[in-house]
């Protein structure tokens, strides 16, 4: 059964799909407290392989702290405390009696992992130390929420990191950005590297980078950050080391995360009207067999097909045989598509004869009989020509959404019909980012990092000379 | 530095160890909220990764389910109910505001799973249906905690299956004891398998299979259970299906789970006095490449450890070179011999010109020197003697405890005194069970599943004639 709502009308897009490729159900008793299904969780499952491998290749440790963080934490950095305490689930009994304090429940784990490190961190032999927690975060957003976009409860991977510098830790914000944009192009996502500007800086950290990508919509969504800490956090907690001039001083730390909002990047940007696209690198089924049988030949089909399968197996790729009898090949080739499996392998009798097998591709549709004798090279062709179509079509995307705004009235103009990322000149005052905000429901996402731009005017609201290049764009 | 206490002071070894080896950091805000440190998080990563590979051959999905759960559903399945929420943590307040209904931290997911599954499931054609999920669970014992072994925030994995019979059930069942008994094994861990009596049968099961593993304290520990849980659930919480004869019926379910526990289990019945010994299988690191360097030759040394290392990793095996130039050898030594690696290679000026290395095995200290050309074959051989005697070492140690008592002052002497796992008859009274309890704080663990024991006289306790052969011990 095909979609009943074109990824054009893409909040009923998302929606739809999300149910029916089974990747997320929201039909929980707690609103935005969902049930990440198995076919969500097994593309979280290969986003952990893939960062736990880069994680290990670069001294990072997983470790796992509590979920129930003390009140008095939360309070130390005023900053922090400010930003996070608005959204935070408090624990006040356990059983039928009241606890003497309440108790937070991770919004993030800055204060819990350096109130631990301030035991752990003695000398500049311990540093740099870099920890990184898969788990769970609870956000109780008290607005609209979202599947994937804006849960209450969700999940992600936070790595906490201390040195002895500000510039090692200003390096290791560096680090974090390569593994990132190493995991974004396996996704073959499309994305922009900005500094968040001041007032969006994360709370108590000196600066935020911040990994936005574009949604079929117009709108970006913020992927991952990474956040140089300073050693605001290190003052609050105490973390100090003996450095080799026998002087004990604060560690200079960073964070960085990304979350299963990253799934939801990934099925909105390589989606279709069809349903899902799943990037081969990532796809927990990367190769689908349908066996199309005949009432005479049931049993040798389904047989063929399952050596088939063994064979692809052999290659290296995830592969799955749909041997149900209940349904027809039509159907599960709609069903496949749907779950976004980018590559398909039919075979019936005909192909049986022939010694071939029907390979098509998702991204294209395109479809032809290739001999068994190429089909191994020409899986390995598609899953690299799939790679580099999903990663044209994302750039396309972000290309075709990039443009400018010379003046207030075009960027009004712009963020009320197409929408997109807007270049714009800006003088840096939050008075003008609230303007933006509030006329337009868009935000500054800052100047793009590491590119050094520079304002081609006054600033666009205010007039104010002294202006610098950034971006505007409506984000979830 | 060795150990200040010896194993045979197991509940100080056990702490130290924990924190000398880096397993476990006690030292939190808040009591039984612990941080899982890097070196036992890798065990459980091992476990993990063990588990899923079963799982996944067996037709297991893994997804996740939300944290919260309301309070109603609690109280659905009354057993249950009565049974969980003395130690339930429960949400009042979100910022300043408070919720209108307060929420409870999942103290196990039967209720909010099968919520779901009462929106999935429909037909005969959806069964079995077995999803797994890894995740946090929280229960606020008010009790002494203990880290590890009774925490208030802990990980686990639980399986929760649906089937159309109650046999069907009943043969999951089995399966999880097939699956669990070959990690249990590949751990090198001995245990017995209870059918535990009615009284401490899981809230709302028909039945409970427990699996229990002996301490060097002579106590056992509940290292993983299974339940049948007919269709009380089911009831409570709708989970139908049309079957074939087009009758609409209620599910049977099973439920089964492993946790952090296991770790403890591991470290405790394994290790020595000079701290670990992890089984070779599941060993984050199992073998570790110490350089013997001499300061004409250190450079060279440090090399040749290094394509040691590459070597053996070459072989299969997760290797780590030690090449901190701050520490001795020899307290390298004991540091890994503290952390369980199953194999040390030492590699110095001689070895090196020996074309040879000094292999040592962690189980029994046992040294010899062996030729590059024989060291892939003696790494192997190691590795399987070291797992035969983790295993037989293991055996005895359950062998040693298993006794019996022909009566109830046998028992009394006996739990009084060395304790351990004692055969008894009893008559199946809850009043019997509970004066074993208050007069020797034991507990009875049930018949061994599967083996068809029979009393060999009246009750022990009471001398009523009609009893059963069961198993009383001490139990964490």
């Amino acid at each position: 059964m095909p979609l009943d709502n074109p990824r054009s009308d893409f909040p009923n897009w998302y929606s739809e799909v999300l149910r029916r490729a089974e990747i997320v159900d929201i039909r929980t008793p707690i609103k935005g407290s969902n049930v990440l299904m198995p076919n969500g969780y097994e593309i979280w499952e290969s986003i952990k392989r893939f960062m736990d491998k880069q994680f290990k290749a670069t001294g990072h440790k997983n470790a796992y702290f509590p979920l129930f963080i003390p009140e008095e934490f939360l309070t130390r950095e005023s900053e922090h405390f400010e930003g996070v305490v608005p959204e935070v689930a408090w624990v006040t009994h356990v059983g039928d009696k009241e606890l003497p304090e309440k108790i937070a429940l991770r919004p993030t784990s800055e204060t819990i992992m350096y109130y631990m490190y301030s035991q752990w961190i003695h000398s500049h032999a311990d540093l740099p130390l870099k920890y990184n927690q898969w788990c769970n975060i609870i956000r109780w957003d008290t607005k609209e929420t979202r599947p994937l976009l804006r849960d209450r409860e969700f999940l992600w991977s936070e790595a906490h990191t201390c040195h002895t510098t500000f510039e090692n830790a200003a390096k290791q914000v560096e680090q974090s950005l390569e593994i990132y944009q190493s995991l974004f192009d396996a996704l073959c996502l499309s994305y922009l590297v900005f500094k968040r500007p001041k007032h969006d800086t994360f709370p108590g950290a000196e600066y935020s980078i911040a990994y936005d990508s574009p949604m079929p919509n117009g709108k970006m969504l913020q992927i991952g950050t990474t956040h140089h800490l300073g050693n605001s956090f290190a003052k609050a907690f105490d973390v100090t080391f003996l450095d080799t001039d026998g002087e004990t001083k604060y560690v200079y730390q960073t964070s960085y995360g990304i979350s299963t909002r990253l799934i939801a990047a990934i099925l909105s940007i390589h989606g279709d009207d069809q349903g899902l696209i799943l990037p081969p690198m990532l796809a927990p089924i990367q190769v689908v067999v349908i066996p199309i049988t005949f009432k005479d030949k049931v049993e040798k089909i389904i047989e063929a097909a399952h050596e088939l399968e063994e064979e692809v197996a052999e290659w290296g790729y995830r592969v799955h045989t749909d041997d149900r009898d209940n349904y027809t090949p039509g159907w599960k080739y709609s069903e496949w598509e749907m779950q976004g499996v980018p590559i398909r392998l039919e075979l019936g009798p005909r192909d049986l004869k022939n010694d071939a097998v029907m390979v098509v591709r998702r991204d294209t549709g395109e479809k032809e009989s290739v001999s068994r004798a190429e089909l191994k090279q020409k899986i390995e062709e598609l899953t690299s020509s799939i790679f580099d179509t999903l990663k044209e079509r994302a750039d396309a995307t972000l290309d075709k959404m990039m443009t400018e705004a010379n003046n207030y009235e075009e960027l009004s103009h712009i963020m009320k019909n197409e929408q997109g990322v807007v270049a714009i000149n800006w003088c840096g005052q939050v008075g003008c980012a609230d303007k933006i905000k509030e006329d337009l429901s868009s935000g500054i996402l800052g100047e793009r990092y590491g590119m050094d731009e520079e304002a081609t005017g006054p600033c666009i609201v205010c007039n104010n000379e002294e202006s610098s290049r950034v971006y505007v764009a409506s984000s979830y």
